[in-house]
């Protein structure tokens, strides 16, 4: 018998068949003799029909308001997940934010989670009973309804989880699991059983939106293990999982991801000289321009080239701030351009294998791909390449490092 | 500088346009230096919205998750009230059932309230601040939610300005007050200024569903002055105030109730022996259905005829049950009819003034309507006709007992 703590997304809970079909769910782990806790988001559409409310009233609606507002979004489902497992004779019981004591800190729209009481449900659970929690929200020391901020309901998942010394954490959504790249570029792409918490992080953070990064630091921080499974397909998902414990055969590479929506921004022959970085980075950040990687060439004659990436969205935005700051630092020349791609290799083998970095740049130059940045973390390298070879790159790197379905491992 | 307790109903917040100008208002009295509490109901339509999706689940949805779901309707409402107040400058803070402290008992979708804890309340207000109440809701001891049953946002209002000890609660609605009748039936018809919360609770019970029956009780036990004004149309609205307050100018009949919605039941020659309208009536409400007026005629030759009235959708049921009823008490006939209505004129000036029945009768004969049954109270009288007079009947005694606009009382 386990404690298991499930989390169902919007999807998952989009209509009153799914919401069906997840009672069927969680019954079936209950009959099987394990405790159950679940915790649920808003029915998918709540959120934004309750946002859009809103915003009929004012662009910048009050921050507390908002979080009374949206809350009541996940209230509605585990009123309805609630009645769907009494209708199967089950002892369900709803629980929201503050019925079920998870303390936040006072950051309306954005809380984070202080401390979770799990004395009310440790009763439901020892009477044989299922508690039902509303994901996403909690509330502050003075009683004020707070939210976790968006797909805050992970991180209620695995903050339950670990509060409660759960065996395990399953976070259901839409897709099956976590895959060693996009299966929509690369079709040979293959579901990982298990991954590290670290790599998790380099992937999520790199746009494998399956789970919220917030609630994968967590779930490491805590030691709580974490699956991502399908709510609508059988099988085991993804284990999220210490790196202790993971096997000596892990492959080197783990997976690979990739991001269209970023352009990238090059000062030339900037002055090398102390704080120049900060003269160039400050401006743009205090402009609220979002920096992902950041690169700067070895100086030669005593200038440098200075190149990072921002979000395709914020590149006007930003090519015309550094326009104006290379003026004031005599930079030689402010260039840039939209039609790039970032493509990441994730992997905790990579700490003790050398030569990954060269063998990915040889696949890439072998199908005449430019490299046009590059940089390295301990379990990632990532690169900067034209956006049409987004396809070609993934794919050469995904059957270079024997990560295709069914191709045995290098 | 008065404290007001303001109750707005589902039409009065039913769309973004009608919260901004309940914004409007609230702030007007507020700027005037008044004291500012305002319960809401749920936005027109979500209620019922809720409610679907629970009997998409069950026909018989869990009470308790019942509760959790229908209370998240006004809990949006209260968060997009203050937001549109804080946008006006005004510092308004938004308080669920649990947040402000309305304790009710355990009865889930139709609890009463027991108390109310008032300090957070009077913090806000004496900072100089609105609060922004959910209508319809508490908890109970263990921290459930609770709801008051349809309606009940009017005895939230009520309840917070007994609580608060409040100048007057104001129930703000689609009408602009009390009439002395239905204006569709008689154009004459005239907004009452006052009414005492005997007539009114006589008048709810009948149908002028104006306020909910339970809060006008509750307004009556704890002497609160209870208004009904309009949220779309200036004026003062009606006045509901203690009868001992009323001046002596109160005419005889306040008003003229009635219903459609009656269906008449006799049992003809039923012998005339103790405990047989047990024997008729215990039967009928074991069957779940409702009876309004009793009229049992005097015995003449040992046996009697027992007449009783029920809502007319139950009509086939009752004739069904009292047929079988009839048989085993050796009555003489069953009878009945569904095309009658009851129309009633209440005013506790009848009290003081005799010939008020006599006089009745005497404009329904001169009408020569046939009056088929009568109930008498201390403040009402009752008369059931056939359906087709029903307007005759109401124009009639309105104009002869003085209620037309503009005629002197007599």
């Amino acid at each position: 018998m386990a404690l298991y703590v499930q989390k169902y997304g919007g999807t998952s809970v989009g209509t009153i068949e799914r919401i069906e079909a997840v009672a069927d769910k969680v019954k079936s782990f209950h009959d099987a003799g394990h405790q159950m806790v679940v915790a649920v988001s808003a029915m998918s559409g709540e959120t934004n029909r309750l946002i859009g409310l809103a915003k009929g009233i004012s662009e910048t609606p009050d921050p507390r308001e908002m979080d009374v507002l949206v809350s009541t979004g996940e209230q509605v489902t585990i009123a309805l997940l609630s009645m769907a497992l009494k209708k199967r004779g089950i002892n369900a019981r709803s629980y929201t934010g503050w019925q079920v004591g998870i303390k936040t800190d006072s950051s309306y729209m954005k809380a984070r989670i202080e401390d979770i009481d799990t004395s009310s449900m440790r009763a439901q659970l020892d009477a044989g009973g299922v508690v039902i929690v509303a994901g996403f929200q909690g509330i502050d020391d003075d009683n004020n309804i707070t939210t976790l901020g968006r797909g805050g309901s992970d991180t209620t998942g695995v903050a339950l989880a670990a509060a409660l010394k759960a065996d395990e954490c399953q976070i259901y959504t839409d897709v099956d699991g976590v895959y060693t790249t996009d299966p929509r570029v690369v079709p040979a792409a293959r579901r990982m059983e298990k991954v590290t918490f670290e790599e998790m992080l380099e992937m999520a953070s790199l746009g494998s939106k399956v789970l919220q990064i917030r609630s994968v630091e967590f779930a490491g921080k805590y030691k709580v293990p974490l699956r991502v499974l399908s709510s609508f397909k059988e099988g085991n998902g993804t284990l999220i999982t210490m790196e202790e414990n993971s096997s000596v055969e892990n492959p080197v590479i783990s997976g690979i991801a990739f991001n269209r929506d970023e352009a990238k921004l090059t000062v030339k022959g900037v002055p090398d000289i102390p704080g120049v970085a900060s003269r160039i980075l400050v401006p743009v950040s205090e402009a609220n321009i979002e920096v992902d990687m950041i690169v700067q060439n070895v100086s030669e004659d005593g200038t440098t080239d200075f190149t990072f990436t921002v979000n395709r969205s914020e590149y006007q935005k930003a090519l015309g701030l550094l326009k104006t700051i290379g003026e004031e630092i005599n930079a030689r020349e402010v260039t840039g351009t939209d039609d790039i791609c970032k493509v990441s290799m994730v992997g905790v083998g990579m700490r003790s294998h050398a030569g990954v970095a060269s063998k990915m740049f040889k696949v890439l130059a072998d199908e005449n791909i430019n490299i046009q940045a590059i940089t390295t973390s301990e379990i990632k390298i990532s690169v900067v390449i034209a956006e049409k070879y987004l396809e070609l790159a993934v794919r050469a790197l995904h059957t270079a490092f024997g990560l295709d379905a069914e191709a045995t491992e290098e």
